[in-house]
């Protein structure tokens, strides 16, 4: 059994930094490094339903931008399988199957879906389909039998349901589902970009993001507005560097050959933040850095972006043909689930045969 | 829009007389009266295992029995569909969309739920399947577009969450599912026979039932061995007919024909009661009649199913074709719903040519 790694978005937006920074940078390097027998990445519609179920025409239209997103930052249809959540109805059928191996209480005890609930302001009123998501998921992973799962921290728990899940099946039907583990980023500061406004989180709500899809002059605009340390008020001021904004984002995205490129009087960000902190160095003189930084990372982004958005439909080619893939193997795997849960009762010559010749003995 | 019937059995066991008398006797005379566009009879093995996860080789072993008391009760695969749930993987797609449509509170609040998670000893270790069943039942119903249900009054909480569902559904989405009804049986007695042992419901566990399979001998034990008026201790003594399981029998199975037949003494049960109300009339003499009401019925229902247990691939593959049909029907139904949800981006040439547009005119 080789390494599946498998990961994706809900399509609720264009993703921004955050996700870049989180996942997506993460999931082209391991693409390029190639140390997997299958790479996964999927467009989660189905689950982005499940709290968007009056708007399917926000997800309907987030499918393409996603889409985009995720060749422009370079993922390449070549060597991992992008594909559409709802086009692979195999996944609803294994989270019914897999809902008569968990109890409610369980759910309940989620700490993933209790933050969530929390965070959507659900209280009573959470749709069943959001409620019972930790179950999709582990269809969604095992269905492929991914053995790596990329993901932060704080999605801990929602692997341990999928692994309780995976024991419980093999337990009782026979061994046909992986186990899978999860991937954690390997640095501290790609768990999470804070938004330009300071706020923990990049969200389009709070209009704090970076979008990969944003201009250069919509960035500049965005990065020249960031938060930095309200009380560095005058240039020769000490400034901090913690929780200011502009010094998080370098931590994400600068190297020591960003500044021989762009500001060779610092060797690297420990000398800047060194100077930053001395007092002496204003804010804009740092912004303009990262404005070089991001739009040196993000250019050819932008540029791959422009190229595919001139053929849309190319774009949906790319999104069928990989969904037709993961669908083949996500039917493999269901004709092996059915098997071992012995509901393929017309294929099952054994039991037809066994039940003629006990009537026949009657 | 014509009238499309459907109903169906958990494959847990042989069915009984209970079961004839509560729906199946219906359904061959529904069947027969022909009033409807198509009628569709299955079996419910998917949700048999929302409460029997760990036991699937019961469910495999009872898709045959329930099939062959549907052939040998009467059930025409030439006049109905026949099929088995878990061949129609549409209704677990169908499921989880209703999922996102329907709040945790709203399932609590479901009083069917409620008593069969008291009758099951579930308490807080309910499995989310057994939990979420109303949603799945609305599935079944919908993705066939099922007008009429033939069920009983405790089962019409559960159709009235298959409407919400489908009034939801068609708000947000657009009209494509149909609200069922409801068809209560014609006479009260229907609703429940007792088991054999006077309790209030036959039931495999407490070995109070009469099974359709059961041979006549078999049939004439239990009946004898029927609990009657306890306070009935001689002959001459009078009796009490209200919660004496043996006329509770007669008044679900015997007609003016049976007694002019069988025990010409009596015109109708409204006499032979009279006597047995009067006294001088003894249990034996009404069992042996019931015996005979019994077997006048259930011969031919022998009869048939013995012909089948000689050919039990042709049984599978009645219901294989049946599926198959079934299948196709659901299958349109699901293709409607992507349609009106509008996740059938593929197949969305407007959706494809309006986003080409747009990012052609950025």
């Amino acid at each position: 059994m080789g390494k599946i790694i498998l990961t994706g978005d809900r399509p609720t937006g264009r993703l921004h930094l955050g996700h870049y920074v989180g996942s997506l940078r993460r999931r082209v390097e391991l693409q390029n490094e190639g140390d997997f027998d299958k790479m996964f990445v999927f467009i989660a519609d189905v689950q982005a339903l499940t709290d968007n179920a009056d708007n399917p025409e926000k997800v309907r239209q987030n499918i393409i931008e996603v889409a985009l997103d995720y060749l422009s930052a370079g993922l390449d249809p070549e060597k991992v399988t992008l594909f559409v959540q709802s086009m692979i109805p195999e996944l609803a059928e294994l989270t019914v199957y897999f809902m008569n191996l968990v109890t409610v209480s369980r759910l309940q005890r989620n700490p993933t879906v209790k933050t969530e609930i929390q965070m959507r302001n659900f209280e009573t009123s959470i749709p069943v389909g959001f409620f019972t998501y930790p179950i999709s998921q582990a269809a969604d992973i095992t269905a492929f039998k991914a053995t790596t799962v990329p993901a932060g921290e704080d999605q801990e728990p929602m692997l341990e349901q999928t692994r309780e899940i995976v024991k419980r099946f093999n337990y009782i039907y026979g061994d046909v589902l992986v186990e899978p583990k999860i991937m954690l980023p390997t640095n501290q500061v790609c768990c999470r970009l804070p938004g330009t406004d300071g706020k923990a989180k990049m969200s389009k709500s709070l209009g704090n993001c970076i979008y990969l899809s944003d201009s250069s002059k919509e960035m500049q605009q965005k990065v020249k507005g960031m938060y930095t340390d309200p009380g560095h008020l005058r240039v020769e001021d000490p400034g901090k560097v913690e929780g200011n904004t502009v010094f998080t984002y370098l931590d994400a995205f600068s190297t020591e050959d960003d500044f021989a490129e762009f500001w060779p009087e610092y060797k690297n960000l420990d000398e800047l933040k060194d100077h930053y902190q001395r007092g002496g160095l204003g804010d804009m003189k740092c912004k303009k850095f990262l404005i070089k930084v991001l739009d040196k990372r993000l250019e050819p982004i932008r540029q791959r972006r422009h190229e595919f958005e001139q053929d849309i439909p190319e774009v949906y080619n790319i999104l069928k043909k990989g969904s037709e893939a993961a669908r083949e193997v996500a039917a493999k795997t269901l004709d092996e689930v059915r098997e071992a849960m012995k509901i393929n009762y017309f294929n099952d010559a054994a039991l037809i045969q066994q039940q003629a010749e006990m009537y026949r003995n009657k």
